[in-house]
């Protein structure tokens, strides 16, 4: 474990650097709000704030923070205005702010209200998040091995690509267990559902699999994001460092989507302009719909997934009989039988239901695939629109991919 | 309905031919009880003594009634000495009997307890049955018309091969609604579980899908035999036949059995010497135990058949990928994810389970189906020791089957 904080423990180098840099932004800032006469405080957050940093990260966030008596217009035109220092972009949370690129280093500006009686965005919640953490956490290299260690087992971030643990999770659950190896060692035996809190027993239900009361907000579960199979996932690899714990398990590379020998593997692209938060559910949500029509016309699904730019559907049966029943109604139900028998002029029956021959409309999951991707019902808005080509993918596909 | 009448009502040569063999067999067999002091009465029964038989029918019954003071052991013996009359063979109901084959007739000698207070074998309710349809059936010709219909549609016969009507039961059904035709119109609504009785209300709860109460004994019920199947083809073709009353309809030949295209079609032949009512459940037990085979190993088994030495296995999902997932335990349990991953190396994570990708044992369904021959585990009785032979059937299946 040493040998591991060696490596990912920011050196003094780091540190003077990104201190240097936030000094200068912080500086930069106030000077613009002194300026226009703004009631603003500049605040450091994020891991550079709480020092739970890992070597290498290059994420610093400066959250301005404004008085109540501006309005939502009024924060957002001058979180715009005045964060720009360097080389930008516009990022988007619940509102637009600055993502500037300085010295290598990626700064957000975020605006945020001043946290009185109640939050109105919700970012406004950070500055009590890294106020909880700087005054419960005592040793940050426990957080700095948790993070490494569920970024190197693929559940590292609350985006809804990832949908995995946040930093603060990952704070929090330190601050709860202690060190790096305790936490692992109570991850074992969690359960579906499983509760964590540290201030306030928890008043409200959560459904979430995984739950993590906020201990600055006792209404919150701050692991609502968490997917059932990173839950899973984070149990899984907790329990295999502890029988062998070996430094690699922390430096692994994301593995690429490897197919079964034998299977249909297809990748349906879609060239669409949206970010992340907004594409991913949009993408699982067109996967489910696609893998339920699949199955409804007799193809059997074996894995999937969703990456950037589409969805892969790997199938194990793929192709059918030119056939196939089509169940009519049971005998008993006069009305609906000569419904049914109007419609085919053969039928048979098997137990107490008629049924006809019908030639099947897709005998190959291509074209049903296809046929789907024509009509865009059941799809994800955005998707809905967006240029898509579907392909059969010979041998694996080199794609970074999310459940 | 004339002319279908007059095709199926024996003639009066026909009955003078009957009657001549009636009486000679009875005579014989009453001569043979008087030389052996024996008390047994001769008596006619069946559909010849109730004159509901159909011309061309050359089955006539005549039993052989014991009294009470002789041993099963001496009704058996007795019976099979008094009732040989011609070339014969030993048929097999609850007890064995004597079929004599005589002037293009098959003679069935039964030996049955003379019925007092209760039955001591199921053949002796047969004189009951007979007596009570004679002092109640009004118009025989209406049976034969039922008969002679159900035949055509192949659901005339209560062994165990046919789960069908017997003519007992087309019998009360006539007396019940009084013709040919409104039995038709009363089938036509039928539901799951209909339950008709001409005496008495019945007593019991009984389960098949079709219950006629037995007039003679209110604990029976008549249409016990009546598979599902049968009970929806009876109500399925009553409704056609009203629909479009062709006298075609009482003169179907029995189909053979038809595929479908594209699909994959068993058939495995067994070298078996027993008797239908023995060999039939056992075919049905067999090929409910390989359809569940098949389709826990992923196969999709599209219809199947029981025939006179077989089963027919047809198959829409007949080869698969050559690996397959095996599913484990939920991540929570700790100690069978353990075990689990003794066996296994390599596992994924999908939702909180657990699973690795293995080889498949059985890649197309013909091998799953050899290796099931070779063991014959679940398989009926005679069948686990029979002589079977499993093919791929290219074309057609030239049989008639059961369901």
């Amino acid at each position: 474990m040493k040998e591991v904080l060696q490596k990912i423990r920011p050196t003094t180098e780091e540190r003077q650097r990104v201190n240097q840099v936030v000094e200068k932004c912080t500086h930069n800032l106030q000077d613009r709000i002194t300026k226009k006469g703004l009631e603003v405080e500049v605040s450091l957050q994020g891991s550079i704030a709480k020092d739970t940093w890992i070597s290498g990260d290059n994420n610093i966030d400066i959250f301005l923070i404004f008085s109540h008596k501006y309005t939502k217009e009024q924060l957002k035109k001058y979180g715009l205005k005045i964060g720009i220092l360097s080389e930008y972009e516009i990022a988007y949370a619940e509102h637009p702010y600055v993502r500037n690129f300085l010295q290598g280093y990626e700064i957000d500006v975020v605006p945020a209200y001043q946290f009185k009686e109640g939050i109105r965005s919700s970012v406004d919640r950070t500055p009590l998040h890294t106020e909880y953490v700087k005054t419960h956490l005592k040793d940050k290299d426990q957080v700095r091995l948790l993070k490494k260690f569920t970024r190197s087992i693929g559940v590292y971030g609350s985006d809804l690509k990832v949908q995995g643990f946040s930093g603060y999770l990952c704070e929090l659950l330190v601050i709860k267990y202690g060190t790096f190896l305790t936490v692992l060692k109570a991850a074992s035996s969690w359960k579906l559902g499983e509760c964590l809190f540290l201030e306030q027993l928890p008043e409200k239900e959560f459904t979430e699999p995984f739950i993590f009361i906020d201990p600055v907000d006792k209404e919150r579960n701050v692991a609502a994001v968490v997917s059932l199979e990173n839950f899973a996932k984070f149990i899984y690899h907790s329990r295999e460092y502890l029988k062998n714990p070996q430094p690699v398990y922390f430096f692994r590379e994301p593995e690429h989507y490897t197919r079964v020998k034998g299977t249909a593997l297809y990748r349906i692209d879609f060239t669409v302009d949206v970010i992340d938060d907004i594409l991913f559910p949009q993408l699982r949500k067109t996967r489910d719909y696609l893998v339920r029509m699949l199955e409804t016309h007799g193809f059997c699904v074996f894995n999937t997934a969703v990456y950037d730019s589409g969805i892969l559907l790997e199938l194990s049966v793929f192709e059918l009989p030119p056939f196939k029943k089509h169940v009519g109604p049971p005998i008993y139900e006069e009305e609906h039988c000569d419904r049914f028998l109007e419609k085919h002029k053969t039928i048979r029956i098997q137990n107490d239901r008629i049924y006809a021959v019908v030639k099947r409309k897709y005998v190959r999951a291509e074209d049903l695939l296809q046929g789907l991707l024509n009509k865009r019902q059941g799809f994800g808005k955005d998707l809905m629109k967006a240029k898509a080509v579907l392909t059969l993918v010979s041998k694996d596909a080199d794609i970074l991919t999310y459940d």
